[in-house]
């Protein structure tokens, strides 16, 4: 139905045009009450903004659409079908990007965006169940090599209160370029997922920390936030991420990536070492000293997203005594350093798979179907090295959020085995 | 100096107008990297938007102050000095009412809004500090009275992790009209003001639980938001809170208060009755079982803000055999119906002073300074019916979060003695 014909029809039926159309819900992340923006059965999305005096507006979800002003003064634009899951978007009003005021935020692109869900078919898994329930703990913790105090958030499984002898194994959990250590929780519904797990017996009880990959000491040049508002990237953002770019539905490896994003050939990219560093000087020692947690690297896992897989991989494989599994989620050291050599690509981490094979218990790899295939080719480069992995597809998504529920959920089950 | 006379100045010293002027310092809150808002030694602040093709924008913090477009494109305002504390504002870009992208995001007037932090010189009490810390936990819990999965956060003071057979008191603890759980740990520092009073002995160790006052039944209509998403408004918004309208900087009673909200004589006013209904049927009994809590009435306390102020008196007057303590921080029941009569006022709730008395221990009321005197009225007017009760002015600050951390700082030590 077109707009036009919409209006007429709904004054013709006399409900209010505040009122979307009645099979277009509410997303599930609008601020209360919030009638828009609203999700059609087939996906399609319906915006609303008030800008009265507004001479363009766009809502930019993936690709970019014009909105139009309608009759009531306010713009709307319906989108083409968007893929399922959780979406980042922005609102343009006039040449200004911001969030919409209809929604909740977060931190995503260096920015607190607007986000959509787009419901999908298998979202029990990460919904609220009658079943035990773990807690998400904000710790704060002084970091001395950055010489800054920190946040992190901890998940802790239903028993770990109930059983205060007990000790559990530990994944280290990071979000992706632009995120930070709130973006497992809010956008990635951590907790469900893993008292969902739990509570039917596929996943064992374990602690998730989640840190903020960003970590500079005094003086260091390095904030990797590419927000408006940075002033220093020394850490380049990742320009060629595994399968897409960050935050874009849809992006695969031919699809179009942000303003100086796309690099023809796989650029060197160097991670923060001073994470690493923290990690192991700070936040490991933190967490052991604070919760009850079972000691060895057979206890220790570390995974991540996007550029949190790549800091994975860069901590992880330097540190193969302390980590007996490693995770890539759409995020690897596959994407950089040139064409994959077993013999020095990654570092060297890879060039004798039997001893590789011996320490690293579960090496997973994970990707959206529609992020290409480079995850997929990296998988079987492992493979033909000798290198035993697991690789992991979401069907139908993109360098998104739903990728990455939908890969933890199939990664936690294999950890502390 | 003027805005001219500074780009001139820039110009002329080479300076990058990117960077704000040198004692133009970035907001605490500002995402990181972001040099924009920054606040001056004067506690001026200045302003910076992106908005290329936009025909006026203005940044509304408090009052409204014109942006104007400089030479570098971007449209900058330094406001007049503003009080000390943290103030929630939105930017206007064409009439659109947006937050600022350069600033993290927090849950107020019913939507994701910027804010700023002047520095206050006390604000040492709410900083982060070389002492035992202890934990914010996110608690989902199922609400058999709403049918509805709510979230609320729970702080444990340090020594909870530390004795585990320990059982602590709990202060229930609510945030005002358009904010929700997350307000007390985000805008108000509750983790750092309890850490920095327990370690020195000031305060008791204690639990704090910080729900969302929003408590409606299926079918019931009453979204007490006033969101521009906001469909229902069953429960009104408060007219005349105690001292001036939520988030407005420097509002007392005779000041200018948003559309719709100055209301001439105090207003009949109702509360959410369901809301005292799911604390007391699913909130409490949760806490109690799945925290190490003391038990009685003397080891319960209940306070609120603004509007959750008046909550805390709407539920705790009524609910004596459960709660020994109560606070109002700008909101108690002295702002609706009408002139204070001791035999009536507040449901009667104060008749029998001898008796009141006896019950509750410490009745705590608090204001800014800049509120207005209708707090300070009230508890006089209480004094002299005989009621004890404490009250509480935070200097120089008005209705908004630095008003509240100082009274939460003077209330926490008061509890449980």
């Amino acid at each position: 139905m077109k707009k036009t014909a919409m209006i007429l029809a709904f004054l013709a039926s006399g409900i209010c045009w505040a009122q979307p159309p009645a099979d277009c819900k509410p997303s599930e992340l609008n601020i209360p009450g919030a009638p828009y923006p609203c999700v059609f059965p087939d996906h399609r999305a319906m915006f609303r903004v008030a800008a009265p005096d507004a001479q363009k507006v766009r809502v930019r979800v993936g690709t970019g659409f014009d909105m139009a002003k309608e009759a009531d003064g306010l713009w709307y634009v319906t989108t083409t079908p968007l893929v399922e899951g959780f979406h980042y978007y922005m609102i343009n009003i006039d040449g200004a990007s911001v969030s919409d005021p209809a929604t909740q935020t977060f931190f995503g692109s260096g920015e607190w965006s607007s986000a959509i869900e787009i419901p999908a078919a298998d979202a029990d898994f990460y919904s609220h169940k009658n079943v035990p329930h773990g807690i998400v703990r904000i710790q704060w913790y002084f970091s001395t090599v950055t010489q800054q105090w920190r946040r992190c958030l901890i998940y802790t499984p239903p028993d770990y209160e109930i059983n205060p002898k007990a000790r559990y194994p530990v994944l280290y959990l990071l979000h992706g370029w632009g995120e930070n250590e709130l973006g497992w929780t809010f956008q990635g519904h951590v907790d469900q997922i893993m008292d969902n797990l739990i509570a039917v017996g596929k996943a064992k009880p374990m602690l998730i920390v989640m840190d903020n990959l960003n970590a500079v000491k005094p003086g260091e040049d390095g904030t990797i936030y590419n927000a408006r508002g940075a002033l220093t990237q020394a850490v380049p953002q990742p320009q060629a991420p595994p399968g897409g770019a960050p935050g874009v539905p849809g992006a695969g490896p031919g699809a179009q990536r942000p303003a100086g994003g796309a690099s023809p050939a796989r650029p060197p990219f160097r991670l923060s070492t001073t994470f690493t560093e923290m990690m192991v000087t700070d936040l490991i020692p933190m967490v052991e000293k604070n919760y009850r947690v079972a000691p060895g690297r057979e206890n220790r896992a570390m995974a991540g997203l996007s550029m949190g897989g790549m800091q994975t991989f860069t901590t992880g494989l330097q540190n193969l005594d302390k980590f007996a599994f490693l995770g890539g989620l759409s995020g690897n050291c596959g994407s950089f350093g040139g064409p994959f050599d077993p013999k020095t690509s990654c570092g060297g981490a890879f060039a004798d798979p039997a001893a590789f094979n011996g320490k690293v218990k579960v090496l997973f790899l994970s990707t959206g179907s529609v992020e290409g295939p480079r995850v997929k080719q990296f998988s079987d480069e492992l493979t033909q090295a000798g290198i035993s992995n697991v690789y992991f597809e979401s069907p139908g998504t993109a360098h998104e959020w739903l990728s990455w529920r939908r890969a933890l959920a199939d990664f936690a089950p294999r950890l502390f085995r």
